[in-house]
């Protein structure tokens, strides 16, 4: 058997210590399985001392990560630190940079650093594997990467948060708003305390950062992203989805255009009987159309130390399989110098159907008003329901939703806000993007 | 840039001719992904004058596959040919035995010599890649054999026959019975004109076995397996799953039990509101279940030239991206000569949820025969639904419908027995078993 492969962990947090189980209770599993043992020769964390249920005593302890990479005598480095910056950042920089292969979970560190740390690798022959980093469990980075290598890929998009899936979920199955069910997934241990990073977006939005350039072979581009929470969502709006055939969802979408390519995540309207409409609960979801192949679904945990750390053990497994020193394809995609700039679509640009919920006030005009301004931009509708306001006793209040056939962002934008200035409209319009998988 | 990977393609039907118009039409994009060129070299057919759409003037032509294998100047053989038996079995094992790498799109074949062809690739240090054997264009194998490496699978299973799902869907949506949506099947060219080997579950069988083999490191064992087909599925069978929020599905079910794995293929109930329950048409899908992971799924299309094409282009690229005679991996997930010899656990003691149908005369004591019947084998029930029997003009009979809580085969078996000996059955009951994915 071929000598052992001597991994480096930085970072022994709930994934880090769930790797380092699987690692010592698998070990003459993976042996077998990978042709030499993989052992775990030096690790780093904040505290030495606490009880991870795993015996490390015979690994070298280093307080300081960047130490640990730039010193230990390993193959691969660990990094389970997270945060976009250092340590972390210096650390597989400095892994990378002495020929050591990294392995890293850290979707913040390669949407900001992604193309430098992937120049690095392929430059010093070593490999640089993050499936961890998007989506937790689901293998999307490697069917991206390898699988669909002689394809085209036309769009992707996913549910790439658990804790705004689960809310959502809960809004619909309980009918209790947003704020009840943020508090309840707080409770349950799925959102933070402050839980901006998570319902806001920005969280998916480093994920789908990730999977645009592996999809586009376009520089990653965290900050060209359209960005729309699920903060705004009510449960009037989950209610009316429902009874047009729709659940919402917050997607992250990379599609090519004619324009350039659209990077966006918002709440989306799904058709109800779609395999993505079903993904529930803490549960991601990524969808793939190729233009080979056609589309390509996948859906597991998301999230949570055990499904990332077997996501990070497939990783390291990969590298144990292969000969050192042997690469085994680009960390992107394609090389990271070939890597073409990143072209963004105008949102306003941006073309599909869109689900509009107006409360208006109940009066001769209003549906003259709403059916001409639709008109005047060449929005026309494949649905229309009126309901009685959201406050039954308030006699004089309705709720009109419309669901539009395909049609641009733009002249959605106009018409609802010549609607607003015709001065039947009583709070804020609700506008939500319609996506339609192939499935 | 390094030498390029010369490629024989064996057999030029519909899935040969879309990989050489990918590896034509997108050669210079592979060639900067796998770091060198990919050339088609020898490829051999029926008929070597059939126009296909793309220029393979360049070359050599063989009339004998099992020549190409031996003789070509190739460092991968591509066997399209088909069949368990030769000449794709010589081909492949000839071109193994010489150090070739081989990619192979056929189930049979890996079926039944599987476990030898595996043996020969890796004693010559050289690669068998065989994704689209199984679900087609789905990454099933590569995320078994590499993603889940640090988990042990407890149960896989799948829609892996487009034939029969799209009979299953289309018996739902148009309400028609399993013979007219046969022939309108076979009109569109979704089944065959013998359709037996899809319908009656031989094709499921053949994937399942090497899905089988993946999950649990046992040798592939294509005979053990539980064999039921669809053609015994009526349409009331579909409504009365529906109304009991079920819908069904041909399944093949692999699983770990106390008494040994199970292999089973046959027509499965599985909540509505699943995610695998809304896998339509000729779409496939796979779902895992990992120890570490939890449930992954995945779907895709199944079949057709493309997907098969886009599977095997996957295949090829990543012996491309790896260096020639570094091997990644064992073949079946664990080296050859490591797998366990396969136990088979017997049928009558699988455990599960049942749904049965049963038509009986609608006299007096019937339903204290089922319910006696039921009670004495130990079997508790769900729910209960009684409905005017399938002639409506006949009121003399009655469907009762059951479902049970999970149970043991064996006693279903007798409990259904002793209520036909007790004389009240008219016609043969319907017995179908649950499957509860985790999502």
């Amino acid at each position: 058997m071929a000598h052992a492969l001597k991994i480096g962990i930085a970072g022994l947090g709930t994934v880090g210590a769930s790797l380092a189980r699987i690692l010592n209770g698998r070990h003459n599993k993976l042996a077998d399985i990978c042709g030499r043992p993989i052992e775990i020769v030096a690790v780093s964390a904040r505290d030495p001392d606490k009880d991870r249920g795993v015996d490390l005593s015979g690994a070298t302890f280093y307080a300081d990560p960047v130490a640990l990479a730039r010193e230990a005598d390993i193959d691969v480095f660990v990094e389970l630190i997270g945060g976009e910056g250092d340590p972390a950042l210096s650390a597989v920089r400095e892994a990378l940079s002495r020929g050591c292969h990294a392995v890293t979970a850290n979707k913040a560190l390669l949407a900001r650093h992604g193309v430098e740390l992937a120049g690095i690798a392929e430059e010093k022959g070593v490999l640089l594997n993050f499936e961890a980093a998007v989506a937790g469990g689901i293998p999307v980075i490697k069917a991206m990467r390898e699988s669909l290598t002689g394809n085209s890929i036309t769009r992707v998009f996913g549910i790439l948060n658990g804790t705004c899936n689960y809310i959502l979920t809960e809004m619909e199955r309980c009918g209790l708003s947003f704020e009840d069910c943020l508090k309840e997934a707080q409770r349950l241990g799925y959102a933070e305390a402050d839980p901006t990073f998570d319902v806001e977006g920005n969280d998916t939005a480093h994920k789908l950062a990730l999977l645009t350039s592996l999809a586009f072979g376009t520089r990653i581009a965290p900050d060209d992203i359209y960005l729309e929470g699920i903060s705004n969502i009510t449960i009037e709006d989950i209610r009316a989805a429902a009874d047009l055939g729709f659940r919402i969802k917050l997607l992250g979408v990379a599609q090519r255009t004619d324009s350039g390519i659209e990077q966006r995540v918002h709440p989306t309207m799904v058709p109800k009987d779609s395999v993505i409409a079903q993904v529930d609960g803490v549960t991601n979801a990524v969808a793939i159309d190729a233009d080979v192949l056609g589309e390509l679904m996948m859906s597991g945990p998301g999230a949570g130390g055990d499904a990332t750390a077997s996501a990070v053990m497939g990783d390291i497994a990969d590298i144990a399989k292969a000969r050192p020193g042997h690469q085994h394809g680009p960390v992107l995609g394609r090389p990271a110098v070939h890597l073409e700039t990143y072209e963004r679509a105008r949102m306003r640009s941006h073309e599909g159907g869109y689900f509009i919920r107006l409360t208006v006030e109940d009066r001769t005009g209003v549906f003259a008003s709403i059916a001409g301004h639709m008109s005047d931009n060449d929005i026309s509708l494949e649905s229309i329901v009126q309901r009685p306001g959201e406050n039954g006793a308030n006699g004089d209040r309705k709720t009109v939703i419309l669901v539009t056939h395909a049609t641009m962002e733009a002249s959605v934008r106009k018409a609802v806000e010549a609607i607003s200035a015709d001065g039947y409209l009583v709070g804020k319009p609700q506008v939500i993007r319609i996506e339609r998988p192939e499935s």
